[in-house]
């Protein structure tokens, strides 16, 4: 069986200038990255034309058997051109740590997938290292503001703002820097996230435009003052040089999918433990230049699709008409408590116990008031008797399923799954936020655990409440909450699968992020830097002397 | 007076496609990278054409006056275009960490200017970012096969790799990692590099292709084990990883000058702590596309001439045809004592005095039996009578001289020096390397200091002295050697200016690199990370809501 790299490797991308073509965009409104990739120069703003419908595909809580959201998603995109609809999607960006790590690429599979792979996933145009050198120059200059003298007195012990890398490194999570006396700077406690995480990727999927970029980065909030002070990037005056080195990565990445449909990577990845989904500029110009947008939210529902409904779509301006539920038997089967390795036999109990998964997003998602659709990505292994009762459950909540083999097929195997979308597209939606801006942050954290995860409530640290406290008083308890917790679960316990009732989530903190504009809430033993495994990825990439790369899953 | 940002936005750059034909590169061999950068796919092995001849332009040591290394280069390259010369530039790429700092930009100034200037400044292509991923992603790697049962038996006191920034921060020279216990990793004492000064910065900018490039990766020594063996990437299994991500880095980067001169800029600055050279591959290309190719090496040419000659010429298989020493009147009354805000005013005495600091480099530079010619940077505020003064020594020297005002009118400000510079070169040469390289370290280092720098000597700690005989054990004994020093004198102090005698330079820790193939000295109180001044000038940079830069200098 050839690997992902081998099938998009042999398959002959068009040269990006037809794509944009084919996505309606002029010479003028694309600027080359390679033969295959573009940056996109367009305002949708200056334009008038209706905007397309959205369809946001998310999917049940992923395990290590894959559920394959962004393969789906690549091939009814695929699927949903084929039939004359004048389609794009949206997608996030990949990060390198998993790359090198244990994940492998983020760019679909088999014959869905979105090309050139090996270029997307390793440095696409530049969009991540732009973040990574931005938040640690900005830190660098929190840190030499400190050195020198310190004229905004900020509590070096109470400065917010870590370093970022795009790599998996546990090593620097903990860090004690400016170890060595004058003049390596001063003795204090940090750390590093991965890019994916840092504030300065959330304000670049957020910002609407490089005046709002700007505003936000200049909203930041660094550190505290020794009384207490919240000290913002304005009063640093750097935020035009860290707006400078973000101002090309603002811009929509254009590539393709094996079927040639245009496709926008822009944003970061992770809504486990970011905000995580594509970027509002690259949304708002699909939307501009197709009739219909698929994009994707990452993780489960549970956490990206959360996260797309509640923080994106008010920037967005426009909520999505459809929502597609990824799910597979394999997936369903280990929620039911089969082992990894168990997988390919069928197991009608096991998968019937796993359904109560698909369930609970099935809830959570509807809660919302726009149409649902469930989509069953098919593996060779799944036998007729586990692919119908995974449709007969949907049929019984009143949803459209439909069965897909994008791995295998691309769009071609694709088609039921396009038809219910189209569907689904003109019924009726009345979009439901799940939270008024005006609630507490305690109130909202309620609300997104005892409907989109089905637990029983939350319960904080007393840090978690003392930060609170100071939020009040700062005028900052009525920011949207972004959720970091474990995606393997509902809950924030990584091993309690299917659909655990009666827990609740616990907060051990928060991270303020005003320029994003969201207060992060760090639930369970999530972490913010990843670590590699054993056996990293890395260990099987490699180059031929020609520069053709082999190993990159 | 405009600024060099604005003097470089208001002239029209050609697109880059115009470019290439002019460098007599196909549209096959160049990879665009926005509308006016390309990469280029370019093999020399495999173009049997004759090479062009090479002009290296090196300087005196800067001084706060600047002297305008760059900005000559560039109007010279312009100049012997103006002639009909088929002239082509290959310079190193700034790094962000002084555009963020002290210096601002790195591209020349005036009319003799490297464009996009603003791009190249701040991203290029890209290449600083991949190598800074491709170094932080091997130190995780390695600290992660540490964590992970350690099968190589690495000390972890004595991993040798450091991780890379390119941000100029002091506050990451001496960290301590893995803080926190399990799973944060294992405690360890280690510290950031600027990107410049990274390894595999130095293997890019000296591998010949992919081949030697992926070679030189698996040579690169992590560490020693607990026994004191040295542990190579090759073991670690992850050369191929690190190779896939620095493929495309690899490639040169083709921009222009405001004279519309093919240009490419590959390589890293930073000739004090680095090899600091336009990279071999960059190097090769331009001798193949050219008749004459005018390159540069950082710093006096104590820093990057000395290595250019010593470390770059053997691996190019070619020297260059003339050497250009560049000197400033301001900069030579500086090391003749006269402070920064006084340089105006006309003072011989001073100038006169200063002149020991060019005949040191007169002297070192003629050592190597290639024709040298001194250039002289005119500021608008030299005197006719201090620019005679400069000008008759340098005959005296019997040496080729002329002033240019590149600054000020580019190309056409330098026609004088195009004319001795074509002269010199078809002067016969006769290359003399400074050593052999079988003679022991510090032989190889008494040369340097003695014929270069005019000092008497050097001394070793009892750590370097250490280390040279564990580099004896293992062979390595007979690598080239990289002295890492400061840029201001020829000494080792900072505050010693023009051409101190009877000094000793201070070898405080060797760095063996042998993926680059050289062993690094560390001497004086050099530090290979940088700090921020009081002001950055990150302070200056905007940007509108155009998405126009300005104070970027």
């Amino acid at each position: 069986m050839k690997s992902d790299l081998e099938i998009a490797q042999t398959t002959e991308a068009w040269p990006i200038e037809h794509i944009a073509q084919k996505a309606g965009l002029t010479a003028a409104e694309i600027i080359p990255y390679g033969r295959h990739k573009a940056k996109v120069d367009f305002d949708p703003d200056q334009h008038s034309q209706e905007n397309g419908q959205l369809i946001l595909v998310t999917s049940i809580n992923p395990t290590p058997a894959g559920e394959g959201k962004s393969t789906v998603a690549v091939g009814l995109a695929d699927a949903l051109n084929l039939t004359g609809a004048k389609t794009m999607l949206a997608l996030r960006e990949p990060s390198l740590g998993p790359v090198m790590g244990m994940k492998g690429g983020a760019t679909g599979g088999g014959y869905a997938q979105v090309v050139p792979m090996e270029e997307i996933n390793l440095h696409l145009t530049g969009d991540f290292h732009a973040l990574t050198v931005a938040q640690n120059t900005l830190v660098a200059l929190v840190d030499n503001s400190i050195y020198q003298g310190n004229p905004l007195q900020i509590d070096p012990s109470q400065v917010l703002l870590k370093r970022a890398l795009d790599v998996n490194d546990r090593q620097l999570r903990d860090i004690v820097t400016g170890v060595g006396g004058h003049p390596n700077g001063v003795l204090r406690e940090s750390g590093f996230e991965i890019t994916a995480a840092s504030e300065l990727m959330a304000i670049l999927t957020l910002a609407t435009d490089l005046t709002d970029l700007q505003e936000r980065i200049d909203r930041i909030v660094v550190g505290y003052t020794y009384d207490q002070q919240p000290v913002t990037v304005a009063q640093l005056q750097v935020g035009g040089a860290i707006t400078a080195l973000l101002k090309d990565a603002l811009q929509p990445n254009l590539v393709q999918t094996l079927g040639h449909t245009p496709t926008l990577i822009h944003g970061g990845p992770f809504a486990n433990i970011a905000q995580g989904t594509n970027s509002i500029q690259a949304t708002r110009t699909a939307l501009k230049l197709a009739d219909y947008v698929v994009t994707e939210a990452g993780f489960g529902a549970d956490l990206g699709g959360e996260k797309f409904l509640d923080v994106k779509t008010p920037l967005l301006g426009q909520h999505p008409n459809v929502i597609v539920i990824v799910a597979t038997v394999r997936a369903l089967k280990m929620h039911g408590g089969v082992a990894k390795n168990n997988l390919t036999a069928e197991n009608i109990p096991a998968l019937t116990a796993g359904l109560a998964n698909l369930e609970q997003h099935i809830f959570s998602m509807k809660r919302y008031g726009v149409p649902v659709v469930v989509a069953v990505n098919q593996f060779a292994t799944d036998t007729d008797a586990e692919l119908k009762v995974v449709t007969d459950f949907v049929a019984v909540q009143q949803l459209k399923v439909a069965v897909a083999d994008v791995w295998g097929h691309g769009g071609q195997g694709a088609t039921d799954l396009a038809r219910i979308v189209l569907q689904a597209a003109t019924e009726p939606a009345e979009f439901q936020p799940l939270y008024l801006p005006t609630a507490t942050p305690v109130e909202k954290l309620t609300q997104i655990v005892q409907v989109i995860y089905g637990g029983s409530g939350v319960t904080l640290t007393a840090k978690a409440k003392r930060q609170l406290q100071t939020f009040q008083e700062l005028g900052w308890a009525q920011l949207p909450i972004i959720v970091a917790k474990t995606q393997y679960s509902l809950s924030d316990d990584p091993k309690k699968l299917a659909a655990p009732t009666d827990f609740k989530i616990h907060v051990r903190e928060f991270v303020p992020k005003l320029g994003a504009g969201f207060l992060v809430a760090l639930t369970g033993k999530i972490l913010t830097m990843p670590g590699l495994p054993k056996h990293p990825a890395a260990e099987q990439i490699k180059v031929d002397s020609t520069g053709k790369i082999t190993g990159l899953f």
